[in-house]
């Protein structure tokens, strides 16, 4: 069972006048409340020849290696959650470059972006939801200990510009996670 | 006043712990009922010369134009949003291009994203969020009549990117709508 945020009331799920999906909505006030994909934005930190990837101190994937990434919030940009992400789970400063992939992950209703970034300093340390952080080298990186496919992808892409000599934009869908 | 849509008790805003900002939290059934910002989807569509644009029935902006795009569905990716945006608002079939553009607009806690899109035939009429839909060439487009910042922006990174006989990927953020 759920309720209504607006007045309390149970909600009921089924398809609004002029719409063609069921929806979640109160009998009591009429209001519909939509379900909408996230926004997962993160970073991908370069220092030298290295990347910075962040160990997992929390589920899902706990103790799997990713990019600095997080819940975009309301009232930021996307290249300002990239950043607060990096900070928060990396205690890294970086400078954001441009955008380097964007993943759809409709299993889960997510999207996430990556931005490419140029490490600051090596004061890096792990936040509240990392156990360690850490620069790779490309031969380093653990690509068997990836916590998502949308990093796995990110960093393949990554590196195979890296080799071009050139870096695009890249978009991608994940189907199954 | 605003309730839990888990368990129907009312939610008081405050930083839960561990926490940096003020969420709205259930103190009966603990939950935290984060907000976060929404992805609007939508497409360039082009024919020849010329790009698609619709006018709109609904509010806001109601009567300007503006590319075909909306709020992106759970359980689609953000090519697949864009497609039935653009079948919703303009009956249009189009085959979706690269990903084109990227902009924040943290005012609304909304992310914009267009593609490049070819439309495949000229079948296209308004669906009941428009009031009509029109192919333009450049010198014709209604640039005082754009409904929001985003296409305008999108608009005119496209032409010049067409002057320059090379698309890219654009990102930028929107201070004020």
């Amino acid at each position: 069972m759920k309720f209504c945020s607006y007045c309390g009331a149970a909600v009921v799920k089924r398809v609004p006048p002029g719409d063609s999906l069921p929806r979640w909505v109160c009998d009591q006030c009429g209001i519909v409340h939509y379900q909408n994909p996230l926004l997962v934005v993160g970073s991908i930190p370069v220092f030298e020849e290295k990347l910075l990837l962040c160990r997992r101190a929390i589920e899902p994937r706990y103790g799997y290696w990713t990019l600095p990434a997080g819940f975009m919030e309301n009232a930021e940009t996307a290249g300002q959650a990239a950043l607060r992400e990096t900070l928060e789970e990396a205690g890294a400063r970086i400078e954001l470059g441009p955008a380097f992939s964007l993943v759809s992950v409709p299993l889960v209703n997510q999207v996430h972006l990556f931005y490419r970034a140029r490490l600051l300093d090596l004061e890096f340390k792990p936040g509240e939801e990392s156990l360690e952080v850490a620069l790779f080298e490309e031969r380093d990186v653990p690509w068997e200990q990836i916590a998502f496919r949308t990093v796995g992808y990110t960093l393949r892409q990554w590196f195979a510009d890296r080799a071009k000599g050139s870096f695009g934009f890249h978009s991608h869908d994940i189907s199954a996670q």
